[in-house]
């Protein structure tokens, strides 16, 4: 069998762990050939490949990034993209494809599996935000830098009682800063499924300083307050609707310094969530992801992709995955308000 | 309500977040008292406790071990063992109990159960050979410290050639084993569900250096070769069910050496696994364990553990979870056999 | 003899090891007892102080942050500063003290010792700007948080070809930025002691682009362009003289934005910096000055700090630290310059 | 000029990072051109060498181990070694040798240049044993991993009040064991350049567990105890002159279990301390050094290595580092005596 193989989107850390797990099992098991395209469906688009053998996936598994490098481009922007699609795969005599990617990259791969290819996804999400899986890699990774920074600011805040605000991931589902936030003892989380109200936040950040302690907040990159548009006296900030420098985290910091009277710090995490070597958890889940799919592919299995459910790697329609976000339900969002003591 | 808690057996990173989770869940939201036993039943039979008010548990999140402190004490072992625990539950007014443990300490707790006193139940297993739970806090930790390790042997061995044997913990079961050798990329894993063929790790070890590399080897403190005895030359080792001195890897090292003709090194982890502060995983999942068994209790529950199923904390029997070992399946263990190249 | 000891100015990782050092040292060894004030000078003036024994800094050594809490208080702010803090010494029957802090917290012990009370400071400054020492505890552990930040963000660079900026500390000497950067691999490193050349940066971000990765560039908290002002089109930043909101790492990240016509991201670690468990290298040397100021002051030094010089530790007059700030010298900040290809 | 560039010995984290200073110093700045000899002196003996250009060394900074191979070679051992080596830095136009290593490389290396071929040497030993310079690099990264191991195992051990042996590597100097002993810590240090008196550590040990603590116990793999000979009962260890299986560690272990009464456990760390990724210090270090080099070479200096004292980089005769080990000095060793509580 010769399988194609690509990664979309943004990155992640456990994608090479993927590519190689899907080389070492088809080459070394069944003999089968596998060609990594370049950048997402624009390597197919265009017919910009390379050879994958083991040699080539030597030394993956704990590398951070893509070796295939991603993109956002939708081959079915374009006209005739559907037509390109298909004649690189005749051209190189691809079998099946495993597409590993979020909703954009996995939906292409529904319709090209509806169109007869056969393809066997691979769900990924560092946002966790994906319905029809329990975890994907990196998701883990994530919450574990996040973490490791609110461990840190910790001492250095009850030394200074200050506000120390930590911006993470998460555009519309708050999955990061709830799980970095219940692992690092944050005192207040705030996810973009829930508007915050801002004087809530200064009211818990006022009794911690009453307290004698200094409060930790928790922001996803996606969170806004109900109200909408808030203004602070230095004019930085017109509203948290445009909060274009320095993201809500410095935003909120600004804010909380002028409302509390108390000196206030952002610290943005960025990308640091996203690069470097995986976490062991998401090194399993990825090597068992691209395990899982080369099996489906041998099975004969199409338009599914492989999913986490509890200890098992299982298969599920992509539509599944693509039909909706999965958000932080306000079950598993009550659980960390315990802690706004 | 009057909550007794205890922890027992060997110590596992999260002890520490879920007593915190129980006392700020259990005083915060249900005003409840908390009574802290130590060193796991002893303390029940003695009547040795600590009452656990919020500050008693502040900043208990990161810390390994436990504050309880912990044993092996089973209160059964003497005649009036059952008469002694209801006693000192009487006098300190408890109306409930949540154990944290194995299956020893769940054994317990499950007569305690039966007997009418009602007891919520918090698994605990480094080497996560409990069922009834998809995982328990601990051993996410503990196999991020292996693939650490052998992350670092990587680049050490190419350098050199030599074999590189790291002993990892899992008496029973192989599941650390399996998990940091699929995450660090081990070239040869065993575990003690599969007693290992000798000539078979030789061989894979030595096509390993054919082939330019060095062998990784993971190896359960508890995996033993099938044959049962061997002798190296230089009689150190009689046989590998004698191994007090080094345990299995230092043997297995030894072993390899000789029959390679290449220096061979053990690395043994040992408490390095069990200790220090856990990770984002088994901190969150510690933390929901303590937030549903304080639920749980309020629930009128008995007679249970909470446990994690997929994304979801349950409550299952206790029994449930010390009928028998969770051990590693065959097609588990195949997964990583592909890597054996 | 009867030891005082205090933390002022900001918090630092080895705050605690010495603290705890002095007080093994001094009790166990010499049979001193020893006081901790709380909040630097605050603690003097008030008298608000604490009892230190053995038992009182077990397990301090690897955490964060200071026990005795810190203070920016100047104690000859006012009229009596010198007066109250000479009573409280002799209500306290206090022999000597040991300050730990940077120039502000020195500046007030020399004037002690001036004015006979016998003083061995000991030196902190995360951002390692004293003279006199070659390093202070906290500067490693602060580098090393760094140098894992762009660790990380080099693959994920490399996945979609988007400047990063990643914010450091040094407000104004540019040592972590020069360390970080170096060890990191960073493209561009901006250091307060050399404002930078707008257009050179843009440059040498093209030029990354143009070879087919993605730039990196440090800058420490305290840089500023040359040029002094600096307008992007959006208006959100008016000027880097004034960019209060987000720090210079947003500004920065927007300005190349704009400019390269690529995206940019700016990464601001903040007080994740200074906070959490120090280094070894800080856990040594925290310690090594600990012991060695209870030494000095059984020498009956006075006026002196202890340093760092190669691998031994020395004594030197306070007014040598405090003198002038320790800046990068031109030739240093050349050795990272050779990798901005 | 032609620059030939080479590892010998053990190996270490920061040598890629020295090979890629040298590189990028050599190649960009001066317009030289770098070979690499494979596996230390072997590959200058048998000609195997591959060019070095800026793609070469991309991405090296981070990875431990060294790309260029290593081995224990030692040209002088063969009676035309000389000749050999002279004949490939002919046939390849070698202007001059960058040798990276220890004391036997530097040797062979100081050999050479008497014999009038430049040559600027790099230090490197994990052990910190080399006179001449204040460190070298990968002794910090290896202080690091076994300060953490340190961390780790004090949670534990006071959970269970057993004893933890932690074995680090030494073997004639102990250095390591001092520093992460100090750093992490533990309550007896014991080095190669102190026979230790096994009745004292005993006695220590037990002095902790009546104290209510565990003791926590760093030998060098080098440290040997001063009577040369012990027997415990289960006749596992007859001499600790002999500990080949499982080394000191475990010897020491068995020996503590049996005198103390209590359990004790051995944590062999071996080679994950010389592996995997360098720390900040290391990394800075190995660059400053390979940048160094190069500048040396360029000034026309020969028979000289880089060496580190105080903050500085300076060029020292190798005849220096050479001639004898770098031992722990009395004093320094007395520093970690006031923690044997």
């Amino acid at each position: 069998m010769r399988i194609g193989i690509l990664t979309g989107g943004g990155d992640c850390p456990g994608l090479n762990a993927v590519i190689r797990a899907v080389v070492r099992k088809a080459v070394d098991v069944h003999g089968d050939e596998v060609v990594g395209f370049r950048d997402g469906w624009r390597g197919v688009l265009e017919d910009d490949a390379v050879a994958l053998d083991l040699a080539a996936v030597r030394g993956l598994l704990p590398r951070g990034g893509t070796v295939l490098g991603t993109s956002r481009t939708n081959p079915f922007a374009s006209d005739d993209g559907a037509e390109r699609l298909r004649a690189t795969l005749r051209r190189r005599g691809i079998d099946a494809l495993v597409p590993i990617g979020g909703e954009d990259t996995l939906g292409v791969a529904a319709r090209l599996g509806d169109a007869g290819v056969q393809v066997v996804g691979v769900p990924k999400t560092i946002d966790n935000d994906l319905e029809g899986t329990d975890y994907t890699f990196g998701f883990d990774t994530a919450v574990g830098v996040a973490m490791e920074a609110i461990d840190r600011l910790h001492t250095t805040g009850d030394s200074h009682h200050r506000t120390l605000v930590v911006e993470v991931m998460g555009r519309h589902a708050g999955w990061i800063a709830l799980h970095a936030g219940m692992a690092g003892g944050a005192n207040v989380v705030l996810v973009p499924e829930r508007p915050f109200d801002v004087d809530a936040v200064v009211a818990h950040c006022r009794h911690r300083f009453e307290s004698g302690y200094s409060p930790i907040v928790v922001v996803s990159e996606g969170a806004r307050p109900a109200e909408g548009t808030l203004v602070t006296a230095d004019g930085g900030l017109d509203a948290f609707g445009h909060v274009r420098l320095g993201g809500i985290g410095a935003a909120l910091a600004a804010l909380l310094e002028e409302r509390t009277g108390r000196e206030a710090r952002a610290v943005v995490l960025g990308h640091v969530q996203r690069g470097g070597t995986p976490s062991q958890f998401d090194r399993v889940l990825a090597t068992r992801f691209g395990l899982a799919a080369v099996d489906a592919l041998h099975d004969g299995a199409s338009g599914v992709m492989v999913a986490l459910r509890g200890t098992d790697i299982v298969r599920v329609p992509i539509a599944d995955a693509t039909a909706r976000l999965k958000l932080v339900p306000l079950e598993r969002y009550a659980e960390v308000e315990v802690f706004f003591g």
